[in-house]
């Protein structure tokens, strides 16, 4: 599969190609920018597969190594191609949404648009509440809490780790019930009879430590889109969670108003 | 600055460490991981400090590598700390957050809790609209547009890249304004008569690349919030914006109901 020839550019002036005869107004790298994303919108480059590496680029473009990693460097800032680090680049599948104009579970929110979802247990226990736990629930740090970890499939990939924080009696009754298959949140509605009103998102990106990059079967230090989310019945904090989405295949979608 | 000594934690059961006696039921490294939060929180680890090394910790601690390791990962899953590749952990600064809960530029929204903003202009010009800037103000795509670039300082640190996209004569125009110190919303809405009502945004996690990474003070591929909008002004696209915020410095907070 190699890359657009030569003749599919019209040159341009380029500073950073330099001393390029300028035919076209358009910058050299974006030309190859906009070949290169055709390429992949196309299925010349399919998902999951690796870019040329930038030298044979620079042979079949017959440009400079700036000009190419520039064109690279605003499909990455698109989100269209990642970096793997001594490897090259890559093309990045098709981004998953969830809309966050109401509270909703990953399954709840997916389920709709036909995607498949499913829940892995990890690990579902009682323990010493941290000092950020303690604080978000009111309690002592120290004070035992339930904590729940799960990973979340979609269309049979893993997309999120979920680490959840009950009150322990909450706890001790969530484990009893289906959590492969159900969110935690229409188990505590329907069956538990929690009247859920809302939750308190805090969203950042951090880079994936050893245990959540192996769960997402991702690359160490990979990013990763972070929520911290405290969901609430009226006044009672009821669920606190630390949801880490892979970077690479999920992103957060919502309407906002001005006023 | 030499790591708490073996005599403040616990001996507990921990598979990782191995064969340690049981005195606590607090596992080894959670201790650990809350003793080292303490140092944080307190001071003893200040903001951009590097932390002691997993040698120096083992040591200091006691422990094996892989318990350091499972503390230190809390830590970084947290955000309170972060790796740099071949150099260590280092502490992060706490983050400044945006409220998400209504539209408002950077300067709008972080002035009132006492930050001091400023934008530095990277650069402005006509361009040819790219097949997604194209798609969002459905033009053609190779129409022009009007691309401000700008770097945005909180509290005299670089916080975010913003790219912004108008049309033509939007973008002629404001240039002409003081970008340095005005929201560009402000702008449009006080100068140019228009009337943002919404924008629609899309939130991810992504690497930072080798420009960005320049502009920002980070390394590169370093984590990046990165938010796609598009203002309107009723049922007309105004403004549409790539903003990328350093992931170890900014978060998105909002509240959303169930209903």
């Amino acid at each position: 599969m190699s890359p657009t020839s030569k003749s599919q550019l019209n040159r341009a002036e380029d500073n950073a190609a330099g001393g390029v005869t300028a035919i076209s107004p358009v910058p050299l790298h974006t030309q190859i920018r906009e070949v290169l994303r055709r390429q992949i919108l196309d299925g010349t480059y399919p998902p999951h597969s690796q870019m040329p590496s930038e030298s044979q680029m620079m042979n079949s473009f017959g440009v400079s190594r700036i000009t190419i990693r520039q064109a690279l460097g605003d499909l990455q800032k698109e989100g269209l191609i990642f970096k793997v680090m001594g490897k090259g680049s890559f093309v990045a599948k098709p981004k998953a949404f969830q809309s966050l104009s109401r509270l909703q579970g990953f399954g709840e929110a997916m389920s709709p648009s036909g995607y498949e979802t499913y829940s892995l247990l990890l690990s579902a226990r009682e323990v010493e509440a941290s000092a950020v736990v303690a604080q978000r629930f009111s309690i002592k740090p120290g004070a035992q809490v339930f904590e729940i970890q799960r990973l979340r499939y979609l269309n049979r990939e893993p997309i999120s780790v979920d680490v959840s924080y009950f009150p322990v009696e909450i706890g001790r009754r969530l484990v009893q019930e289906d959590l492969a298959a159900r969110d935690i949140f229409v188990i505590l509605e329907n069956d538990f009879g929690l009247n859920l009103t809302h939750a308190d998102l805090q969203l950042e990106a951090i880079c994936a430590d050893e245990s959540l990059a192996r769960h997402l079967d991702i690359a160490e230090g990979a990013p990763l889109l972070r929520m911290e989310r405290m969901t609430y019945a009226g006044e009672t904090p009821v669920d606190f969670e630390f949801l880490y989405y892979r970077g690479d295949a999920f992103q957060y979608r919502l309407r906002i108003d001005r006023t």
